[in-house]
């Protein structure tokens, strides 16, 4: 399938171990071979979790059973595999979450309810879920507080790189470690969350006010990225605090900007992971009849073929640009649109600016990460979105995966 | 650019001379070298005209000018160029199109008002329209009846094939005929309309009437196709009644039906010659709570470019059918879901159906024309939407076109 390492890949930064997390992968042969592709993550008792979830109608089972399990608002355990969604798998689908879950509590000592599943991978095939839970025991067996880029890696589906983030914060004055990873590439159109994402801290947090601040860091994060405009049947972003930090109670604005850097890092990762991507794109749309409107309009920008396709032959195009703020259907008017790449404005007012020189323009859209600014004219609602370009290795990728 | 002709093209009809219609076209060096790209039609006095145009919000100067003279509700000339769409040009743009209006006007002795300008291409770049004005003289005096053809192909821009269709109603007993031409390839979503389409009748009907017709024409044929989900700034689809046939009044129900059988096979036509298109498919989606609902789930079906690479890839992958249908955000249930290939089902009520034999849905992938079946199992909403696979081809022509 895929080989070559994304030329938009950044380094997995050094993950130190974060206090009472243990981690391990371990090769199931549930669809690949030779690799890893199942992940344990163990944290200790006491632990509270936060979780948003795909809004596509048709989830996976796991989906549906961490939904539930979160309503508890406490876990032990994290299962993931790669390789296999388990959606659209009807009762067998169900059956095999439940099997996992239990058989995992199992190993831990807790109720099943405290065990988070997650499934990746191609959706309506039956997951063997017998593989998975004789692979249980030996992983749990394994477990060590070394093991993030393992489960980085583990994780995995069509990523060519695994994706991490850490951020220290205060709180109380104490500092507690948030570190995250995540995994994706294709069908990324996050609406209420992303593929699959993972985050921990050692800091003491009640489920409530971490579920508050989740909800808040993925918006402006996993929200406002696409790749492709296909929202996954799987999006998972899970938040889990350990408590081992000993932090006190106090302000938790600290770390909810911390908490916000690491899901803004893993949500670019995702981008420049971005199946077939050559180029990372941000696109700025100001001006707006509102923040909702901004958002609409840049994520139309975002998901259009052609506009796409243009950046991935380093085509300037603003015409293709109009064109997808013109089908967003948000309040706009052509004769006060002004657009602009990497920083030089094009077109302004409704037409080409007068001595528009294309010189800076071209050499900026032959690099890796492309600025686009799109100002609308109209009032003050404003956004930022990532996507990628389309590029024949979007197809390569897609004409060939599954079957 | 492209050369090679759609595999999934269709023979051009033979069109007859339609009573009082007059084709010609030119090469005015617009955009294109060595082949024609400027084209005029003239109806006599007395032509009723229907329009519908782009619901883009950016749209192009030829669609304001339409707009404007189609209150008049009469016709004596169509004016289109080929190559630049005179898009996002402000006071320049608009400048241009009343030039070109009133300069065809002035040959064909009539009002600006009573002239239909029509311009498809290059999004954002100043038609010089003094070329365009310098060739109608020409173009004008060399108007015959036979020019069909030549008028298909002088509105073609990365078109593979000309596109034209052809019917035979009665009004009141008395024989008409409706004529139809269209381009289009990409930037295809129409939402009101499509590309350009030029429709033309012999029959005697009304422009109020003629308007009801067209818009409720549109609804099953260009507005339910879609090459890449980018609605264009320029479509338009324009039907004109010469009243030539003589015909008395009566009821129009049978020239209703034929003038959607031309518009659906235009519409058909354009999808077929979707940018780098190998196959055509078919998405009926039948058991959604409303008409609009199973319209809005089938589209989102033919815009997913994950369902759409499957299609290039010849795989029957339901799981990225499952994936379209919840991310369509309209009231689904994954466990009574079915969804059906080449007349087999795959999937029923929320998993594979038991013993399901792919054989016969391999071949069927395999063809160029790919029928997909979905039961929402929830209510009597249908709609049938036409779409083409991803390909490589569209990145090639999209990468590289303008720029």
């Amino acid at each position: 399938m895929t080989s070559a390492v994304s030329p938009l890949a950044v380094a997995m930064p050094a993950l130190p171990p974060l206090a009472g997390v243990r981690l391990n992968a371990a090769a199931a042969g549930i669809r690949y071979q030779g690799r890893t592709d199942l992940v344990m993550i163990e944290v200790p008792e006491g632990s509270t979790v936060a979780g948003v979830f795909t809004s596509n109608k048709c989830p996976g089972a796991p989906i549906d059973w961490c939904r539930e399990a979160l309503k508890g608002g406490k876990a032990r355990l994290v299962v993931v595999n790669a390789g296999n969604a388990n959606v659209f798998t009807g009762k067998a689908g169900r059956d095999a979450t439940a099997a996992t879950a239990e058989a995992a509590a199992k190993l831990a000592g807790c109720a099943a309810s405290e065990v988070f599943v997650a499934s990746t991978g191609v959706i309506g095939e039956v997951l063997p879920h017998e593989k998975l839970v004789a692979a249980l025991p030996a992983l749990h067996a394994g477990l060590h507080a070394n093991g993030w880029q393992e489960a980085a890696r583990g994780i995995m589906t069509t990523d060519t790189f695994p994706k991490a983030s850490t951020r220290v914060a205060k709180i109380g004055g104490k500092p507690v470690r948030i570190t995250g990873i995540a995994k994706g590439s294709g069908m990324i159109a996050p609406d209420m969350a992303t593929m699959l994402c993972f985050v921990f801290t050692d800091a003491a947090i009640p489920a409530d006010q971490l579920q508050k601040l989740l909800k808040k860091g993925v918006e402006p994060s996993f929200n406002c990225t696409t790749v492709d405009s296909d929202t996954s049947t799987s999006d998972t972003v899970m938040l889990i605090a350990t408590g081992q930090a000993g932090n006190p109670e106090g302000s938790l604005s600290d770390f909810g900007k911390k908490l916000n850097a690491v899901l803004m890092d893993l949500a670019l990762q995702v981008v420049r992971d971005g199946e077939g991507a050559q180029k990372l794109v941000k696109i700025d749309v100001t001006g707006a009849v509102s923040a909702k409107s901004a958002k609409k309009i840049a994520m139309c920008i975002a998901n259009s073929p052609l506009v796409k396709t243009a950046i991935a032959g380093e085509d300037a195009n603003w015409g293709r640009i109009v064109m997808a703020v013109g089908k967003a259907g948000e309040p706009a008017d052509r004769d006060k649109l002004s657009i602009g790449v990497g920083g030089v404005w094009m077109a302004r007012d409704g037409g080409v600016v007068p001595g528009y020189d294309e010189t800076p323009v071209v050499a900026h859209m032959k690099g890796r990460e492309i600025d686009m600014t799109v100002d609308i004219g109209l009032g003050q609602g404003k956004a930022t979105v990532w996507t990628c370009d389309l590029t024949h290795g979007y197809i390569d990728i897609n004409g060939s995966y599954r079957s």
